[in-house]
């Protein structure tokens, strides 16, 4: 693979300096923020090896390096190696961010070259101001990965479903009618919308373009009266066009929407969030068209989930609960006596999802990790990597399905055998973490960022931590990962998930625990916030949780636990076990029993 | 009180018509942003009668309105009784702020009158950009409360001290290098400085001219050679004069300060934060200087006591210790059998503090507050309020001193006879959320609201809270409420709280619960911020109880408490007893022996 990137590298720089650019920058978003992009966007899998899902490349003549996160450190390590591709860890100290690496290393009369339908106008905005005062220029209409991308693969184009109402508990025409209200209190003619999870919300649309995210490749534009639709025709069914054509969206070809951004009236106002809105796109509405920058007017309600929805959500979960449950059972029984490993593992878990009504595929590639794998926290096995697992240590197993019902998300860490001392403390300590963050009370107002000390303070105390963010927003049978709502301890701007809780919203509660080269722990249950009592003091707020499978009691120091915390295991537990065993064979049945029992 | 109160309107509305102003603004602060202001300042006490700390008043033809804070709704209430002044509850569902009633009730044409020295140059910003869109006018020039306020009394001048090199750890040369480094990289020419505390810290001088607060009334200008300090000569003795004078001080009249900014030379870039110096100084600098609005460079410095002043805070908090523990063991010994009232109790306090080496006199009113006055939780006793202490429920006691070696601010709840299991559940669950709080463990670059949720946990699982902060910075020696530091759960902007928690921070841990009309509970150490150990994780930090006095265990109910939080409460009690008792007599050691048990 090294060679290959090497080779790949050779053709970008040559091309680079015939085209007088100095630095290339290869973002990993596709044409429309996406945090997960189709095959086709994967430029920077493409010129750098590493296939992780976040991070950004630089390519220099002298020079080519990958930025990535915490999440992602030992593997862009392992799969960087050799290629010449230098690993820049983003947030340790005294690694330069992107930015502070092209202010340096860019110097007045040189030109920085990316594809301007890759790069948010936020994005360019912050680039461009910075790199002016330096004399450096900008090149952003040019896709030169595309020019040395010999087999690329075609845009996707899945079928399009509609989602019926049963299922997301609002109708497409209610929907439309809040936003364009929101349109009127805010004075936009136009609303401009390019994320893909906000259309596919707005519209009760589903597809299949973006892999695990059930999208439509596809730009919007909203007026008073009229919704533009700028998509792929051959990817909608007859009776989903007529649909549409029935709420007033008229389907455009799919790149016409740059056409139709120039071709705005003067004095239109449109209403865009440039942190998601490419940087070409914008740069093509006129000037004379006043452009108003907010948020998406879809992301709140999005992310708020309706009473039927959430409703749902609690079915969804039981079903993922019986697929889980049958799996951990389905590995404990057999572990050490018949051949596992990673990714049969992962194979028999989809299987056990797919005999659920309604399942509708993984909701991201499953990260089953084995032993030191799973210090690689968003590791997901390939056929290079993929170990045997034995019935020793740790198991950790990070997936989650795609259901009519919703979207789910849970990771266990599974005891396969013996496991030390020290795996049991921290095994417990992140427990405590998760237990005590989903048992939160707290007055309307509270964000992510109050609550997060909750599931980190049981490592803090110990002065130990875990490199990421402790909860995301989950979409319904939509994106994993959606904002505004998520926990935290440090505000990250760009990450846009420190809104207020509402009712109604569903965050992840995953804290971890990584040693590398040795094992990982994490326990990730799906919380749903609802009000509690109204006070004199005001609206209080709490957790329900959604997820329902055990946690490896195998693994629990009880002693480390204060009897709150007992209680809310054992109450969780109790609630599984109610929940999951109708559906379960007698022999799981009676394991879960055992493995749900007070302590 | 009410039908003076009634005149003063009057009068004021007369002279109002006059001059052609529909509403006057009159605000709490004088003309340095202070929290507390000196006699000659209380123009919102003269014209309202409500002598809280904070708050602002409106006056027009056919109202006047009083806005304040949750801290003293019910007193508030009291003092505007029959005065014809109507409060307005800040924060409360329903209730307009300030700039809310004003963009509603003034009409085109109208115009809003203040003393323009007393608005901050933001606030007067945003009143100006929010009423010139209604066509409302502003007239900044007059104080129109001097003209009605007869024996108003004269600008403090109370004698300059200097503050010696042993007691505030760093020498004036020291600190103004710093601050003119400072000053370098921003920039700045000049570095305008007109908070009082700000300057007495950076001259490491104290005097008298706020009413427990050791500062001295003056502006100050500091240039890359030379200091500027405007301030009633006669204040300072010839020492102190000289000693400034050699490290290039020069002292020019109070009012003076006005004239040096409009003499200022064009292109000049002068340094001064617009939420802290006052409408009419910003307003006198001539447009061609070029004004950096930025934090005052004084203010982190200010906020993080270096390593001289920690250790000297230590020992101020054995002196306090010593003097509130005496007091409590009078108070438990006398209650019932001779008079002892709120003010009697606040006198025998101060008479105590006062033998201590180095008292200064108190940091702020004492607040002794019996029965239902302690749910007033800044009630400060006056004549006509207060009462005798009798023997049972609770006595709230927030008070503090001032030593040359540092500020202290304590309250704690003391038990006089019999109190309710319902008192007793929240004395606990106020204490546990105490004890959590300054037994916080956590990553550098955590602020106070990422932990205020340890502090209100307890009440808040129960569907209860307090209405104010959890704690603010404390000055050395200096005023006793100070940022950046604090904590609180929701951002306040313009209380500026929220900083990262740096080592060497001293804050305020003090949540409560309050029963209108029955009872009230606070209990409330100072915790400085410290460096915990170093790991790959980074840096940890933690906080130490600065103040030494027993939690009175009589309320303590130990089976609320986890075995964790009672180690907690163990821990402290011990420390306490071995830093106190060798100060105390054979009687008060074998009391406090008692009142610090292990439970």
């Amino acid at each position: 693979m090294s060679n290959i990137i090497q080779e790949r590298l050779s053709s970008l720089r040559a091309l680079m300096a015939q085209k007088g650019i100095d630095a290339y920058l290869v973002p990993t978003d596709d044409f429309h923020s996406s945090e997960y992009v189709g095959d086709y966007f994967k430029c920077r899998k493409f010129i750098t090896g590493f296939t992780g899902s976040a991070g950004a490349a630089v390519i220099m003549q002298d020079m080519a390096g990958l930025w990535t996160d915490g999440r992602y450190f030992i593997q862009a390590a392992q799969q960087l190696e050799g290629s010449g591709v230098q690993l820049f860890k983003m947030g340790e100290p005294d690694v330069p961010t992107i930015h502070e690496f092209l202010e340096k290393n860019l110097k007045s009369g040189q030109c920085l070259g990316f594809d301007g339908r890759t790069v948010s106008a936020d994005e360019a905005d912050k680039l461009s101001a910075m790199l002016s005062k330096s004399g450096v220029s900008i090149s952003c209409g040019e896709d030169l990965i595309d020019a040395i991308w010999k087999d690329r693969p075609a845009l996707s184009c899945e079928p399009v479903k509609e989602l019926a109402v049963c299922w997301c508990g609002k109708s497409r025409t209610d929907k439309c009618g809040e936003i364009r209200k929101a349109m009127r209190d805010k004075g936009a003619d136009v609303f401009l919308l390019t994320s893909l999870d906000d259309i596919a919300w707005l519209l009760n649309i589903r597809g299949g373009d973006v892999h695990c995210n059930p999208v439509v490749l596809s730009y919007l534009a909203m007026t008073e009266d009229k919704i533009f639709l700028f998509a792929n025709e051959r990817a909608f069914p007859a009776e989903v066009k007529e649909a549409l054509a029935a709420d007033g969206t008229e389907l455009r070809p799919y790149g016409d929407v740059y056409e139709y951004v120039r071709n705005l009236k003067p004095q239109t106002k449109i209403l865009l969030c440039k942190a998601k809105v490419n940087s070409l796109l914008v740069s093509s509405i006129p000037q004379n068209v006043e452009i108003l920058d907010e948020e998406n007017l879809t992301l709140l309600p999005k992310a708020v989930k309706n009473p039927t929805e959430v409703a749902n959500e609690r079915i969804a979960h039981i079903k993922d609960g019986v697929a889980v449950t049958k799996f951990i059972y389905w590995l404990k029984q057999n572990v050490g006596k018949i051949p596992i490993t990673e990714m049969s593992a992962a194979v028999k878990l989809e299987s056990l999802r797919a005999e659920q009504e309604h399942f509708m595929g993984n909701s991201f590639d499953p990260i089953i990790s084995y032993g030191p794998h799973a210090a690689m926290n968003h590791y997901s096995a390939t056929p290079e990597t993929d170990v045997p697992i034995e019935a020793e240590g740790f198991l950790l197993a990070d997936t989650g399905g795609q259901y009519l019902e919703g979207t789910t998300d849970i990771t266990r860490t599974i005891v396969m055998g013996p496991t030390t001392d020290e795996q049991k403390k921290f095994f417990t300590a992140v427990l405590r973490g998760m237990l005590n963050l989903a048992d939160a009370k707290f007055r309307y107002g509270c964000r992510g960022l109050n609550l997060d000390y909750l599931a980190r303070g049981p490592l803090w105390e110990m002065g130990e931590d875990f490199n990421h963010g402790t909860g995301h927003g989950v979409g319904y049978y939509l994106n994993v990962h959606e904002g505004p709502n998520g926990f935290r301890w440090k505000v990250v701007p760009e990450r846009n998930d420190n809104a207020i809780l509402e009712e109604g919203m569903i965050t992840s509660d995953e804290p971890g625990y990584y040693v590398e080269g040795e094992y990982g722990i994490r326990h990730e249950n799906l919380i749903v916030c609802k009000k509690a009592e109204k006070t004199s003091f005001g609206q209080f707020m709490c957790f329900e949780h959604l997820t329902m499978v055990p946690f490896d009691l195998e693994a629990v120091v009880p002693e480390q636990m204060n009897e709150r915390e007992r209680g809310l295991l054992n109450t969780y537990h109790a609630k599984v076990y109610e929940t999951i065993s109708p559906y379960l064979e007698p022999d799981e049945r009676e394991w879960l029993k055992e493995s749900t029992r007070a302590i």
